[in-house]
């Protein structure tokens, strides 16, 4: 089956948050979707946008049981390296279930990592759950660095009032 | 001693790449420093900049022993969270040796987090390495998330070869 992959237009949106709740219903936990279409509108195509889209289109005759043609997404932003320089963060890759298996999914990840080289970027970056050793294996096989067991890098985060207390304790100009 | 917190100007590069090279080597890497305040003068003060910087500053008389009056800085970029939306990412926090127990990376931190809860940003996170307790206590006594202890995070990168690679797969349009 033929799919393409291009850049996400802003109409784009709606079908893109589709498929993040499909993601978290997949995961288990869709209560935890707090952005909209409208969300993403407004932050991936500002001046200054917080993320960059690529989707991946099956033609009409291909299109899912209910009638989608847009079947996959690939969510990035650019993050930066005080050693190396520019580098891309995979934020989210997904393909709808009837879809996988076709290489769509990695023709998603291909063109973010070209993208990125595009933009003079060293590194390209993701997260991956400990259990979910598909995945952690499919990231493996394309040669790329568990830096979590290799190096012992840990990811720590700030939200809710812990994010508050922090910002309340800013010096004051 | 009185300090003050400041984004840091195109005209500061050289300063905060001095403080890059002064972090890596007290961590015995600096041959991983591959940039110059060149390129953090061309990709932080550009149309789209790929990180931001704040810088902590002493008066003239409180200087350090080689003359330095910019001791420390915070560079953070934006990053997004599908489930979530805008949140802000610190990628390094140095305060230079003789400035240190005086709250400037407190204040730095909570700078961040002002910065980013203003710009409507949910999270803050970062990285930190395992061995490196104290740092993981002063931001677990913060009341910060270590989600690779608790979730199971691990943190994947793809450069050199294996990008080139992934890149030069890319389909084509």
């Amino acid at each position: 089956m033929d799919f393409k992959v291009r850049a996400a237009l802003k109409e784009d949106c709606k079908e893109i948050s589709r498929m993040i709740l499909e993601l978290a219903v997949y995961e288990n936990m869709p209560d935890q979707v707090k952005i909209s279409h409208k969300e993403l509108e407004q932050d991936g195509f500002c001046q200054n946008p917080f993320f960059e889209c690529l989707v991946a289109e099956v033609s009409e005759e291909h299109k899912s049981k209910e009638g989608f043609t847009i079947v996959g997404y690939a969510l990035y932003f650019y993050t930066y390296s005080t050693w190396k320089g520019r580098s891309v963060y995979l934020e989210d890759l997904y393909v709808m279930p009837e879809f996988r298996g076709r290489g769509i999914g990695k023709g998603l990840l291909s063109k973010v990592a070209e993208v990125g080289k595009n933009k003079q970027c060293v590194r390209l970056q993701l997260s991956v759950l400990d259990w979910n050793t598909p995945t952690r294996d499919f990231y493996a096989a394309k040669g790329a660095q568990d830096l979590t067991a290799s190096e012992g890098w840990h990811f720590i985060r700030f939200d809710g009032p812990n994010l508050d207390n922090l910002a309340n304790e800013a010096p004051k100009d």
